[in-house]
């Protein structure tokens, strides 16, 4: 088993999609990359999907994680919004299968719980930590942004913790 | 405009797709062929996910239709199975998109109304319809097939109509 991973962390959504790219282990994460992707609501459903799959495909290219992580999508959440997205999280967890990348999936108490030891943390607090975890406290990235990079950091703690318990991958 | 189309309708999920296609216009269809994709629930999320974007693919290749019509997904179904539904109708519609077909959305009921004329009609009468409208009396074919079948041919009918009302495409 390889000390230094690389995740790439997926905040899953239509409207913004953010990614986000950190390498290291157990305590250690350094930022390789963050993006945020944003698809117009008036382009046709099946070109936000498209969109959304090629940037995530693009990201892989260029950072080659060793593993995907992605929120767990709930029915519980924003009726308005979860169709979009769970078919974003859809896109991005085929983009990795399409390339041999396992996928892991974290759900948002266990990002919150690994970023900031509470599992109902706020969105400014997750932000706050991932910037202290990351040592860049003058970070600039929206919070789609900074939740794609908790992702990636959880999965870097958990993953890790998963690997040790049960041999054989990361997923 | 052509008289004739060929509509490849998908009855989106997981565990079971449903995949028709049918030709014809106004009034007169034809069963071009039916298929149903399934996905064992122990496979990695990613692999179900391909497999039924695979399938689309080889059917568009195969059955070369001018549109594809998928059922809308409501968050008000089944909440167990609802995200499964989304991220295939995702596959779906991607695959279709990334050969330049135009999608179609339908809910349910205007699929039953357009095959039976009732818009709460159950799916038993639904399949009869379809048999009866496809001139299949005896096909045999399970329920995610016929409601692939009665997409297709709903778009059949609903799509000539938008096409003359709207100047522009069958989407």
């Amino acid at each position: 088993m390889r000390s230094t991973r690389r995740v790439i962390g997926i905040d899953p959504g239509l409207t913004r999609c953010g990614i986000g790219v950190v390498e290291g282990r157990p305590g250690v994460a350094r930022l390789v990359g963050v993006d945020v992707v944003r698809t117009p609501s008036d382009l046709p459903l099946g070109e936000r999907l498209l969109t959304v799959e090629t940037a995530v495909a693009d990201w892989i290219a260029r950072s080659r994680p060793d593993v995907l992580a992605v929120e767990r999508v709930f029915s519980q959440h924003n009726v308005r919004t979860v169709m979009g997205t769970a078919q974003a999280a859809a896109m991005a967890i085929a983009a990795a299968s399409r390339r041999g990348i396992p996928v892991a999936v974290h759900t948002p108490s266990e990002v919150k719980a690994a970023v900031t030891g509470h599992g109902r943390a706020d969105k400014s607090q997750v932000a706050f930590m991932v910037r202290r975890l990351l040592c860049t406290p003058g970070l600039v990235a929206p919070p789609d942004a900074t939740d794609a990079l908790a992702l990636a950091i959880c999965q870097l703690w958990r993953g890790a913790a998963l690997d040790r318990l049960a041999v054989g991958g990361w997923s």
